[in-house]
């Protein structure tokens, strides 16, 4: 596990949640057992962990709900992602195998529905109804944004569909995350919509920075192939900015119709990265982090604070 | 779609639940709105949705609350039968084709989360914090029976270990939906409780009763092979009695852990209808139903409650 030092506020309370989300399985079936442990214990940077408590900790929100809060959406996420893994036919997860390499489809299915399941108990022990509306709401905008990324394949989007499906993606559970810690903490409408907005331009600008880490990050590190989106077809920022700027260059069109193989991958990876795109897809990050920061400068002055500050230079940071 | 008379004073409502599944779609992707529509165009008998409704009837619960109830309810069946569907690779249900026989697994596997997330909401537009928590509780306690399924098929299994499938399988969200109705209606505890043993006693009732079609009825008209369950190593109370009554029998063994064949499978279901073992699980339904009855009788006269008591002959009657 990495350690990040402004998650020095909240990591004994980082340990109580996935303590919490390891409960989830008690009195259930052994394989159950096996797997939630399995799933906590690869670890993972718990950024959205870390983004709920350090929010409701700024906001002064109850810590007891607050805690249930960031196990629900971490629970969330989690189930996600062993979703994910199946449909992708991934083998391996931040260094360790899937559940579904080693696992059949039908007990993989499954236990993502149980993970969901309990996601979404631990919602409702946060016991707001708003919450758990905005919560469920959450879920199913993931499920359609990757629904759409299935059946809209091999397909020229631009920048306004892009935003939206990276906001489906990853932005509307962090906006989630931070709103829910605002409304955990009775603020008025409008301090809401800035904590909401905060977590929103976090979320878009940790997915804009993982968009450009598949072009320019070291594939052994990054544990998948260079281009690993445009291999499966997906246009991400850097191709779309490329492709704005070149529209006569046929390469990418090929690609993503009729993927024309390695050699030609290859060779527009390297055209992108000579162009300027990954520089001009930078600058949108950095637009997504300014207004985050903006949102943030909203409130109060504390430990908290400052250490949301480092978590969004860090999320920038993560591009070099 | 088969009219049943005691639906009557419910009809119109549960046209309005079908409709208020239809749009739970609406602004989502084309295909979740084409597959959303057929899963509910192939009718079924909405036995849950009458159930919620009718009880909530009899219990004076406010009708536009129940309405959103009966949905969640029936979303949530919905979206475990799309992911059994897949698991079992069955092709067909109500004489339809199913989603998994036309679409890729994912795209299965993505559809019944959808639907899952909008069963969350349903159950969260109920604005009630208690019925979240039993709703997402129950799913939980869904899943992880068909994991214990999973992972203990080609086991016997005795009459408690039956009891507790059923319930996971079947029971629970039966109980869950006339518990529900009981708190909407803001009941005394003791009366919640009748209103949840009701429900509990049908569901049990209901599956015990499918279980013994399993054995009895006209495969054309079930639509699988005669014993489906023993045929995929899966034991239920037919085969426990007989096993229980004749344990020197060896087929029923050899056909559970080894798969002797369709010839051995055909002989033991022929010994099992000649057994008496038909008959002593058609009892146990009755025992089901009559503490289902004994439940229902606690509360006030109505047209609803000869409506649920007529519902709960049907479910027996359908063995005959």
């Amino acid at each position: 596990l990495i350690r990040l030092a402004f998650f020095d506020p909240v990591l004994e309370r980082i340990q109580e949640v996935e303590a919490r989300m390891l409960r989830q399985s008690d009195n259930h079936h052994a394989e159950l057992i096996a797997a939630l442990r399995h799933l906590i214990g690869s670890g993972g940077k718990r950024i959205r962990v870390a983004l709920t408590l350090l929010t409701g900790g700024m906001l002064q929100a109850d810590p007891d709900r607050l805690v249930t809060l960031a196990a629900a959406i971490e629970m969330l996420h989690t189930a996600t992602l062993v979703h994910d893994d199946l449909i992708d036919g991934s083998l391996m997860r931040r260094g360790r195998p899937t559940l579904n390499s080693r696992w059949s489809p039908a007990a993989t299915v499954l236990t993502g529905d149980f993970i969901f399941a309990r996601a979404a108990k631990l919602a409702s022990d946060v016991e707001s109804i708003v919450i758990n509306q905005l919560f469920a709401e959450t879920l199913g905008t993931i499920v359609n944004g990757e629904i759409s990324q299935l059946f809209d394949k091999r397909v020229m989007i631009n920048f306004a569909e892009y935003q939206k499906r990276i906001f489906a993606k990853t932005a509307s559970l962090f906006e989630t995350a931070t709103k829910s810690a605002g409304l955990l903490s009775s603020l008025d409408e409008n301090s809401i919509e800035q904590a909401r907005q905060f977590g929103y331009g976090l979320g878009m600008a940790f997915q804009v920075v993982d968009d450009i880490l598949d072009f320019t990050g070291d594939p052994s590190q990054v544990g998948k192939p260079v281009a690993s989106d445009l291999r499966q077809g997906v246009i991400t920022l850097p191709a779309i900015i490329y492709h704005q700027n070149h529209p006569e260059d046929a390469l990418l069109p090929g690609i993503i119709i009729d993927d024309t193989g390695e050699d030609a991958i290859l060779r527009l990876v390297d055209k992108i990265r000579n162009s300027g795109a990954i520089e001009l897809a930078f600058e949108e990050a950095q637009k997504y982090i300014d207004l985050s920061l903006q949102a943030l400068a909203s409130f109060r002055d504390c430990q908290e604070k400052e250490s949301l500050h480092d978590l969004a230079l860090y999320i920038l940071s993560r591009s070099k």
